[in-house]
C-alpha cells in the first residue's frame, strides 16, 4: 500500500482512492463477484429498495477492495457489530452511537435539510428529546429545578422572507450541569426541557442553564473505538432546539457556547459555525432582563431563527 | 434522482456513480462535515486503524450521499441492525450472515486468496467447520452414517508446479440430505465430517453424501432482506474442503455439483465456475471403485486441486 492510497479520501466526482495494485485476473475476479451481488437484486420488486442495496453494495465492496481487509480484520468487524448488538436495549443505543461517531447521523441530517438561502442549520437530534413536555409562558423557566448556571435565551423566528412568525412552537431540552438530562436519572422528574411559543412579533425568551460539555456513553465498543483512534467522548456544550410553524420546514439544532474548547472536537461532529453563539457571563447579583435576582453569575444569548418554507 | 444513478454500480477507476444533484452551498456543506469526520482520525496512533477508519468514513458517507436516505430510512438502518445483533447469540451468527449475503465475505475470501496461476480458488468458509474431525484411511467413509446417497469422491493434490503433494491434510464436511450438518443437531453426533491425508503420489479419495441444497437460516431481519428483495436463502449443493500442506498456501473451497439449479443464486456467492464438478450418477447395484456394493444409486466426482505456494 502507497502513502496515496492511504490519503485517498475525497468523495466527489473524480476523488476516487486509487484502486489497489492487484493482478488483471485478480481484479476481475473481484469485479466479477461485485456485479453477481448487484444482479441478484435484478428481482427486488420495490424501486427505492433495490437502489438502496445495489448502492450499499457497491460502496462496501469498494471499501473491502480499498483497504483489502485480512479474514482476521473482518472478523473483528464482524465481532464490534455483535457486541454493539448485545449492549444495545430499550436506554442505550449503540448503533446511533456509532452513526454519531462516525458522522452518518449529522451527514443524514444535512442530506434532509438542505442549504436553503439563510434559514438557520440543523444539526443532530440526539437521543433525549422526550414528547409531551412541560409548556412554559414567554420569559418563564425551563430548568424546573435542574441544577446549572441560570441563562436567559431569546430571539426571534422568522422566515426565510425575513417575516416573523407567531405562534412557532419552540421546544428546548438540555443537560444539567453534571451532564445529565432528566431521563437519564432513575426518579422520572422532567427538567430541563420544556417548550413555548413565539409572540405575535414572531419573539421568544425564557430562563434556561448555561450548557456544559458532558461524555456520550463510552462504556461500550464504541467508547473502545474513540479510545483507540485517540478521540474524545465528550459533546461540546450545547442547547437543544426543535421549531415547527405551519408552513415551514421543521428545524433540529443546537446552539453552541463560543469558546468552549471542544468546539473542534464534538464527538458526534453536530457543531457549525452558524449555531456557535455568544452566551455573556453576567456579574453575580445583576437583575435579569426581565428583573428577575440572580444570586450568582448568570449568562445571556440571543438566537435568531429563521426557518426554511415547507417542502424545501 | 436519475436512473442513470439507479444503475451508477462499477467500483473501478472512473467507475464512480454519478454525483447526486445538489446546489454547491449544499454540496459544499457534506464535504466540508466529511473532510471534518476524516480529520477527526488525524489523532489515530495506529496506522492500520487510521486508514481502516479513514475509508470506511469515506466510503459510509460516499454511499449516504449517493442514497440520500430520508431520516426515517436511517432509522430503519439502525433498526435492521439492532434486530441482527439482538438475534445473535452462541449459535447464531447474524451479522455473518449479513457479510455473507452482500458477497462481502466471498469478497473477502477472494482478497486473502489471489489468483495464482491455476492454483484451485477458495470459496466462503462457513459456520460449520469443526476442529478436531475424525481421521479416516483412504478409500474411507467420511459419512458415518449421515443420511444421503453415497458419493465417491477422488482427485489429487499437486503444487503449482505440478508435482504431487504427498501427506497433505485434506479436510472435507457437508450437510446430510435433510440439509443439516451433525452440529445443527441436539445429539452430539459427528458425521459427514472427517480428514485424510494424500499418498505418496498426492492422490486422495473417500466415501461421502452426494451434496443437496439447503437455506441458510432465514428467520431473522437477513432473511426478511432476502424476501423483501426477492431472493432465496438457499445454497447451491456443495461439499466443503480444506486442504493444508507444508510450503503451500492452506485453500479453504468447496465443490458445487454441475446442473444444480441453484448454481446462479447461490445465496451466499460462494459459486465460482471453476469449482463445478460433474457428480457422475451410478446405476443402482453397480460396484463402487474399491469394489463396494451400494444398493441404490450412487455417484462419483473427481476433484484434482493445485495448491499456491505459501506466502502468496
Amino acid at each position: 500500500m502507497t502513502d496515496a492510497r492511504a490519503e485517498g479520501t475525497g468523495t466527489g466526482p473524480g476523488a476516487t482512492p486509487p484502486a489497489p495494485v492487484v493482478g488483471a485476473e485478480q481484479a476481475a475476479r473481484e469485479e466479477e463477484l461485485l456485479q453477481r451481488v448487484l444482479r441478484s437484486f435484478d428481482t427486488c420488486a420495490d424501486p427505492r429498495l433495490k437502489r438502496l442495496m445495489r448502492s450499499l453494495v457497491s460502496h462496501l465492496h469498494a471499501f473491502l477492495r480499498d483497504v483489502r481487509p485480512t479474514e482476521e480484520e473482518w472478523s473483528r468487524a464482524i465481532a464490534f457489530l455483535t457486541e454493539a448488538g448485545h449492549i444495545t436495549d430499550d436506554r442505550r443505543q449503540e448503533f446511533i452511537l456509532l452513526s454519531d461517531t462516525l458522522g452518518a447521523s449529522m451527514q443524514t441530517i444535512a442530506i434532509n435539510n438542505e442549504a436553503y438561502k439563510d434559514a438557520t442549520e440543523a444539526t443532530v437530534f440526539g437521543p433525549f428529546f422526550v414528547e409531551g413536555s412541560p409548556e412554559i409562558p414567554l420569559g418563564g423557566d425551563m430548568s424546573f429545578g435542574a441544577a446549572g448556571e441560570p441563562c436567559w435565551v431569546e430571539g426571534t423566528v422568522t422566515d426565510a422572507a425575513g417575516a416573523p412568525v407567531p405562534g412557532a412552537r419552540v421546544e428546548v431540552w438540555e443537560a444539567d450541569e453534571d451532564g445529565l438530562y432528566d431521563v437519564q436519572y432513575d426518579d422520572g422528574r422532567t427538567a430541563a426541557r420544556a417548550h413555548l411559543f413565539t409572540d405575535e412579533r414572531g419573539r421568544y425568551r425564557f430562563w434556561g442553564i448555561t450548557p456544559t460539555p458532558y461524555p456520550i456513553p463510552h462504556d461500550g465498543p464504541v467508547g473502545r473505538m474513540l479510545a483507540a483512534v485517540g478521540r474524545s467522548p465528550y459533546r461540546a456544550s450545547h442547547l437543544h432546539f426543535m421549531v415547527s410553524a405551519e408552513g415551514c420546514r421543521r428545524l433540529v439544532t443546537h446552539i453552541f457556547v463560543r469558546g468552549d474548547e471542544l468546539l473542534d472536537r464534538d464527538s458526534v461532529f453536530g457543531v457549525k459555525e452558524s449555531l456557535v453563539k455568544d452566551f455573556v457571563r453576567q456579574a453575580p447579583g445583576t437583575a435579569g432582563p426581565d428583573g428577575r435576582r440572580v444570586d450568582g453569575t448568570w449568562s445571556r444569548v440571543r438566537f435568531d431563527i429563521v426557518l426554511a418554507p415547507a417542502g424545501t
